[in-house]
């Protein structure tokens, strides 16, 4: 027996060293540096300039959860280095109920990340181009559908040219910070366009500015998006994976903290002042026509001045990144389809590797919801943030929370061995040379998770009081409506299972062996099922014709004859000039003589190249075939009629399919099959 | 063998006497005046009020138009009795490019007769309740579910119900028009509200009030529409078939003139003043927030009062009658398509009775078309009505000009039947029991079909010049591509049919038998089809498993040892976790050495009751069958297996489909098919 499905060498070849994994599995969670530090000031701004006082504490709050987050995960990679993430260790720990709670907050996770990527994207093109204002809704829509398009089409997550932008915006980033710094110790800080601007200040009372602080740390929050990227993808990294993800994800945090901080105190140097609405900037005239351009285009513009090659840079560097970011989503959200649909919570094709079909619904209904949002909340980003935020931090609080249990099992048992195996870790062969954990360890970790889940928590409940109002109830509507379903799913699939479970008292005694041939018109396709049927050399054989028009029945009968067939044409009549009806009814005429007899109805069924022919074709042959399937003891045989447009279908290539990468599988080399050439024209 | 499809006493019962086909297929054609009279108005006062005085003549220019179109028609009726309406005529008379512009007209035609029809209605019923203007376009598209819910559900277009709104109809408004022209006579001349109102005029050159009036006339010509709809339901009516189908054609243009002459008369004697943009009416300060009430309205309002009981049921009787003129727009458009399909231009499956499923489409196209044009065009009757005619007229040009090659070639073989029998007439057995027809006759219907085609030419140009701008230029941009897709479908038949064509030199010479029963795991589907498979005694057999994981491998080896099963189970290994392929290599290498043997294989599919359960079921195997039909020698054996919820789809009752009462057939009394008591799980 063969063991092995592929040998490992071919695959290690095919999997991602830490330079390439950083850059497409951080570009989720660095692209969120490009919003999150402007939202965090903008809900300051709110309660007047002064407010700003505060950001730095704010985006330290920020900074530690970011810290705890990735110190959580680390812990995450090393338990499930399956590529499960969250919704496989709450599914374990907590139970089925708390998993597809994850499940569903991550389904509208992946909406919001193409959403919101998106928008930000949009918003920083605008910010370079402002003439492009009117068309916001629009470029959004039209870039979610490019995104769609590419991914209908098959690209693969993991090619190299996906690496550039990443890391093209860490480096400008990066850069302008310093120059922006080194400006500022020079006594040369940088003065953003927005510095004169007054911002319209609400009064607030005390328990106000406490609860304005809390939604300024929740939008801050943002930041944290996609952290999770990396737990989600570890099959796809080199040996020692379970190492190589760790020492990635640390890093990737390191990058996001050093931005997020660097953006954020560029912001308060040059004095960006940011509202939500733009007309509540006093001082600036054209609040109602011009567009407000985003924080980092504005950091961007002071530091290295307006119209300078730098600025587009990282304009056009933030840009690309964020429509990376979105790019995850629609690798991300097929593999959640096919883990839950493995463990039956979703339609089983789900699962099933390799049907281009399947994984292009997937992506059609992303980008139809992703549309659908965009359209509504007229890409709005601030809006879309507060739908954001929620669903990640109930799979994060629920992800740290199914830690926690683990390690207390662990605790419980230590003589396990370190990385539990899944029944899906032989997707991404786990590092079995990791050292065995050590119960010191499990405690640290044990701390570790808890903290996470405790922190996670508070944020969520954070955010859930501070944005509910601003539309996140949507996402408490959508959560439950996805949970109930995945649940129906499941119990469906249960239901079956157990209506075609084999019992001892489970016997079939079918006796007896007659075959049909359905005859219509005398064309090659009746004549191979004939030539099959006769080749199967059942008990009896006969030909049926159901005759709706006498003038075709004749020629028939003429075309027999002079065919030279020596199989029996039998001629059924049909007052109702229905096909069907007068089938079946002899059909069971034949049963009632001749007792538990099986017949086996031979239909010829086009085999068509284009998506339209089918649109033309086998309608008739598909209802017969749907009426006799109803009828005991009926067998249909299909006998396929290859026409020739269907040549076309053996060209195709074969192509990556959407989170192929995340899995660590290679795309398979298709061996050739040479259908078409020894196909059934030889046969004639 | 028996000859009669139904007994010709049963077929009768459900055939339509006058009295209610008048009704039934009149609605169309009457429910127009409710828009005619108004529009041609209207247009007149864009010149000023003093152009009134040419609303008579342009009014007798209609009028004398619908008497040559009714006279056209009514030999139109003898000629053609199967139903196939100016389709048919120009089919055959013109050939198939002139048959297809009339497709494509009639195509277009159904859609806007719908969209007129209730953007009429809904103008009615705002007449009378105001209060609901702001819901125009929003009642307008509920109005268009309403009617596709209901035929979608089924609903007999012969319905007697559906007689009530036309005979309303008719009364209430021959009615009106008798009170309100005995008021006039008495010296008390009903006055409308808007008569005191001066309508702004634009200055016009002698060519513009030429433009104007012929603009007038088109508009006018609107009370032309649905003419044709009798000569489409001729196989509906009751024996004599032709001379009560011309009776009614007869009736039914009395009507339509004195309805449209009085209430023309009405609206100029009591002075309604109406104008496309209301706010043109000088002297009407709430132009902007008040609807302009429809002409009808006014008129009743003035004849009998308003807020009076008599005006509401001139304003229901009139938005019901347009309604039901709507759902005749449902009953014709699956109608044509089957007629289409049956000459090869549309898909085969729209030509096959009884598939609930292929009218649902063609009801939720014909839906989602009208809902989009109302949508887009805001409901506005008038920009609405520029769309309408043009396709009226293609097709009654085309329709008469065919009549006269059609009376023109009689004229040259003198020696045929009256009736033509097409090959459809089968359908609507046509009435034999007419004189014969003389060279004296053939001649003057050949001059009145002349005059027909002429006179509806010069109003198609007409109607093309005045209109093209006004948005008929959609129009001419559908009808191209409508008709270029169904010369493709018509081409594609035509090709496949010649792929398929038997010829001296098709044999096939498949020699050997295999069988192969695709096994997964040991459940009751898998073991019915294996039952099947040993029933069917093939030379030989085999089950076969693919081996995807190990475990499941070894589960399935011992329950076949269990279950005691004497077929040998073949394994085989699929490196690359694909089902089909290495089953594909397995049956290539057994055709390599055994020749040109017919592979079968049996795969269990599943039935089930609820649409949504095919969404959970049986991808796997049709996408392994579909592979599977592309190699060369298998025929795929689909052994049914009923799941439980399948028992639901024995219930369905038989409900009357679109289209079903013009073709003058009744429902057919489905027999019940007790197929659920000796289904498949006796037989376990």
């Amino acid at each position: 027996m063969i063991g092995d499905p592929l040998p490992t060498e071919k695959l290690e070849g095919e999997l991602l060293p830490k330079h390439l994994a950083l850059p497409i599995f951080a570009s989720d969670p660095l692209s969120s540096v490009a919003y999150a530090p402007q939202e965090l000031l903008m809900i300051l701004m709110v309660g007047g300039l002064a407010f700003l006082s505060f950001a730095p504490w704010v985006a330290v709050a920020v900074i530690v959860l970011l810290v705890t987050v990735v110190a959580s995960y680390r812990q995450l990679i090393r338990a499930y280095p399956s590529g499960g993430g969250d919704y496989e260790v709450a599914h374990r720990n907590l139970g089925e109920k708390a998993g597809l709670v994850v499940a569903s907050s991550l389904l509208v996770d992946y909406v919001m990340t193409v959403v919101v990527s998106v928008a930000s994207g949009v918003d920083n093109i605008i910010s370079a181009i402002p003439e492009l204002n009117p068309f916001r809704v629009e470029l959004a829509v039209v870039f979610v559908i490019i995104l769609a398009a590419v991914n209908l089409r098959g690209v693969s997550e993991s090619s190299r040219a996906f690496a550039v932008p990443t890391y093209l915006f860490i480096a400008s980033v990066f850069v302008m910070i310093v120059v922006g710094l080194t400006r500022t110790f020079l006594g040369d800080a940088p003065v953003s366009e927005s510095a004169g601007f007054v911002v319209e200040s609400e009064s607030l009372t005390q328990a106000g500015i406490i609860l304005l602080l809390l939604r300024s740390f929740a939008s801050g929050c943002s930041a944290l998006t996609g952290v999770e990227a990396i737990s989600n993808g570890v099959p796809a990294f080199r040996q020692p994976k379970i190492r190589n993800a760790q020492a990635t994800l640390v890093l990737m945090g390191g990058i996001a903290i050093v931005l997020f901080a660097g953006l954020t105190a560029l912001a308060l140097i040059s004095q960006v002042h940011y509202a939500e609405d733009p007309c509540h900037l006093i001082g600036w005239a054209e609040c109602a026509t011009e567009p407000q351009r985003s924080l980092i285009a504005q950091v961007a513009s002071a530091t290295f001045g307006d119209d300078t090659a730098l600025f587009y840079l990282i304009q056009a560097a933030t840009a690309l990144v964020l429509l990376l970011a979105a790019n995850t989503a629609f690798n991300g959200f097929p593999l959640l389809g096919s883990v839950l649909a493995q463990d039956g919570y979703a339609p089983k094709s789900l699962s099933t590797r390799g049907d281009r079909l399947i994984y292009s619904n997937g992506v059609l209904i992303l980008a139809l919801a992703a549309s659908v949002i965009l359209v509504v909340f007229q890409a709005n980003l601030t809006v879309l943030i507060q739908l954001y935020i929620i669903g990640v931090f109930v799979s994060f609080t629920l992800g740290q929370t199914g830690m926690v249990r683990h390690w207390l099992r662990e605790l419980r048992s230590p003589r396990k061995p370190t990385s539990s195996k899944s029944p899906r870790s032989s997707r991404g062969d786990a590092d079995d040379r990791s050292a065995p954990i050590t119960r010191g360890a499990i405690w640290r970790a044990l701390a570790i998770n808890a903290i996470g889940a405790a922190m996670t928590a508070v944020v969520l409940i954070v955010v859930t009081v501070t944005k509910f109002t601003h539309g996140a109830w949507i996402v408490f509507v959508m959560m439950p409506i996805l949970f109930t379903l995945m649940l129906g799913v499941h119990r469906y699939y249960r239901d079956v299972e157990k209506e075609i479970e084999v019992d001892p008292t489970t016997t079939f005694g079918s006796a007896g062996d007659h075959a049909i041939v359905l005859v219509g018109r005398m064309q090659k396709p009746t004549l191979k099922a004939l030539d099959y049927a006769i080749a199967a050399r059942h008990d009896s054989l006969e030909a049926v014709h159901v005759s709706l028009y006498e003038e075709e029945t004749k020629r028939l009968k003429k075309d027999w004859v002079k065919q030279n067939i020596h199989v029996k044409l039998r001629i059924l009549n049909s007052p109702y000039r229905d096909l069907s009806y007068p089938l079946i009814q002899y059909i069971k005429s034949r049963r009632e003589e001749h007792g538990s007899e099986v017949v086996t109805v031979y239909m010829p069924q086009y085999i068509v190249g284009h998506w339209w022919e089918s649109l033309l074709h086998n309608h008739k042959a598909r209802r017969i075939r749907q009426k006799l399937l109803l009828v005991h003891g009926v067998t249909v045989s299909l006998v396929p009629w290859l026409l020739d447009s269907s040549d076309l279908i053996y060209g195709r290539r074969s192509r990556p399919l959407p989170g192929q990468d995340r899995r660590g599988e290679p795309v398979r080399p298709v061996p050739r099959r040479p259908i078409s050439s020894d196909g059934q024209k030889r046969g004639r």
